[in-house]
């Protein structure tokens, strides 16, 4: 595709006008200020008056599957929640509902401009299959749990993860990766987490867990593990020895900046969620200040309600700023860097999130028509603060549009949505 | 206008499909599930499939004419901002400034559903001719400062605001009211704010005033006014004895709840601008339990940055829950009351903000067929918590189509966007 005559945000945030971008097969080839000689070759051209071209957005953290549970229990103390609605729910799940409520999240994911999502949840090879058939990109995981001590070797679920690196790490050109993923501290023992550690460092891939998302998660910890904290138990277990996304880390302290510092751990910060269960805030500036890589998640659809990134981004900087009693603080620049480059690089896709040549082409274009994108002061600014979730128009993975002004090119909407609400249904019937 | 077979959310907010609903000049006069007869004397037929019908959105605490700053100046402290870039920038407006940026305010507020705002700021006079020509309404308010102890009869302010209530208020078939405003506890001395409150009592009109946005300004008033909190010193000079919007209250205390409660005094929150100049948090739960009336602003576009209100709304429940600590606070019946009904009680609007025969027919239409709004395990969570700002599709006040799928009624677009940019660049080029 050659995007013509259209303002971009280049790889350092800086706003250029009128400006050539060409993909050809998966990539990015041309940045120019001027029409390329045989333009033909990139393919259909796109009219670039009135839109910006911008990275895609990386989602740090999600339960894809949980979408069939939007909006089902609000209100709710956590422990309420979880154990009136979620889990009950949750063990009526079958290999159906979780493609279509899969498919779904993949259609509102490219609706709001997220070309890859970094999971963790179960039935792995149903949400392959869906993530698959949207042409998005995600590291899936299967998170373990272990709470009656059976060997690491014979877990179930740890065959089910096997079966997922052995058959899909690195499936469909790449787009999906699998992740090993410890759920939490809270809910696995020991021998669980050090086997899993071992494992990912033999296997080369990446990790994903829940950390110190609540406090009474994070006291308890300490009050279990010799008075170490969720990072410093993880990091004794080896889980932090690849490289690994810490989601939440709302209640981190003290030398739990150092360790995911030294580890290289990513933060995936989920800020509407953490709200919304009044878990508490991440102290985002805090972690930009330790030099620690931040990245920026929904959570699930059960607990936001939605995938609109672009005010995850805004409730980033927002929360980053009341937390740290200083509005100077979260740049529009960093949250943006965070929703987009270093969600790629918290996913090990190092080719991703830059609007630069020779990158995977997973680009989105925002309509900057719109009267609340105006006037125009500072781009950044607009797109981060005043930009609405649907101003995207376009969403393109691998250099293939996969949405487009209101149309899906690889999911069709109304039988995804038909599906998806009779799964639910389907489900609420048997509870 | 007639509604035909849709999804609507009635004055209870209890959802009912297949409805139809009928508009005659500025009114709801039909209610039903069955199709009236003689449906052509409701004029156009409006299609519901896929659609639900609600009241629009009240914004209770806005300066539409700083549109013209969005985005400009981000990341400063509150005294820097205003003092580097807002102050300046207010030096140099005029007429025409304020005018287009009040019609750019007016289009963004159509595109996400508010059909009515409550005004602070100054130019009176182009604000009332930009909100007439949109259609849309708006309790204007001239606010008063006085630094310099000038007596209140003599403040060229005052000859401003009664110049407004004499010829604009109730203009535009009551779309438009002219409000008394006392800028703030910290900005007049106490013969102004006597004053105003005298005038405003003796004309019948209502009251709109800042109190206790950021700690600093509730801490010094309580040094300056012998203890006494900014609700307790405005409530003596007789502030309170009409009518009044406080926006913000974020660090009342005490004995204030008392005197809201008692003086029937609607608290506007602004949720996001609070949280990005870094204020705090308004107590919104703690308000509900007291029986305040309760609404929402958005403040101005250059603290927000956008009007997005469904943004707004869900921003609110957010910041509720985890002021308080408790994720079962401010419920979405409780959020989308204040944004409506709540909001139009603030403007005094008693015939307007419920979906009921009689009630004026401010009304919007929400795509419900999005992604992001499926699985519909509850309509009214998926309102608050899922929707996209710009999930409205359909803008009505006072029985006019204002907006429609992009379109605007009464609004050029294009013009309105460049004019908006002339006038702040050539406020820019001054500085």
């Amino acid at each position: 595709m050659l995007f013509k005559n259209i303002t971009i945000l280049d790889e350092d945030f800086n706003v250029r006008e009128n400006m050539y971008v060409g993909t050809f097969g998966s990539r990015i080839r041309l940045i120019s200020d001027k029409e390329p000689e045989y333009a033909e070759k990139y393919g259909e051209v796109y009219d670039g008056k009135d839109r910006l071209l911008m990275p895609g957005f990386y989602n740090a953290h999600g339960h894809s599957p949980m979408a069939l549970m939007r909006g089902y229990g609000e209100n709710l103390t956590l422990q309420d929640w979880l154990e009136t609605r979620i889990f009950p729910f949750e063990a009526k799940l079958d290999s159906n509902a979780v493609y279509w409520g899969t498919l779904l999240c993949m259609m509102e994911s490219l609706r709001f401009g997220i070309v890859s999502t970094q999971d963790m949840y179960y039935f792995t090879s149903d949400m392959v299959r869906a993530v698959a058939d949207s042409g998005a990109k995600n590291n899936i995981s299967r998170s373990l749990t272990n709470f009656d001590g059976t060997p690491f070797e014979q877990m179930e679920s740890v065959r089910e993860m096997k079966d997922a690196v052995r058959n899909y790490h690195g499936a469909e050109e790449g787009r999906i990766l699998i992740d090993a993923s410890l759920h939490a501290e809270y809910t696995s023992d020991e021998q669980t987490a050090r086997g899993l550690a071992a494992y990912a460092k033999e296997e080369g891939i990446r990790m994903h867990v829940h950390v110190s998302e609540t406090k009474r998660e994070h006291e308890e910890c300490k009050g279990r593990r010799g008075g170490r904290t969720p990072v410093r138990y993880l990091a004794d277990c080896g889980i932090f020895d690849v490289p690994a996304t810490a989601a939440h880390c709302v209640w981190i302290e003290g030398e739990d900046y150092d360790i995911l510092k030294e580890k290289g751990v990513t933060v995936a910060t989920n800020p509407v969620s953490n709200l919304k269960l009044a878990s508490g805030i991440c102290d985002s500036a805090a972690l930009l200040r330790a030099g620690i890589g931040l990245a920026v998640g929904t959570d699930s659809v059960a607990s936001n309600n939605s995938l609109n990134f672009l005010e995850e981004i805004k409730t980033l900087a927002l929360v980053g700023k009341i937390k740290a009693g200083d509005p100077t603080v979260i740049t529009p620049r960093q949250a943006l860097y965070a929703a987009t480059r270093g969600g790629a690089l918290a996913q090990g896709r190092t080719d991703c999130g830059l609007l630069a040549e020779g990158q995977k082409a997973d680009l989105i274009v925002m309509d900057i028509s719109q009267p609340n994108m105006h006037p125009v002061h500072d781009m950044v600014n607009n797109i981060v603060y005043s930009a609405a979730g649907s101003d995207v128009v376009l969403t393109m993975a691998d250099g293939k549009v996969l949405y487009k002004d209101g149309e899906y090119a690889t999911i069709d909407k109304e039988k995804t949505v038909f599906e998806t609400e009779k799964a639910a249904k389907g489900i609420l019937a048997q509870l």
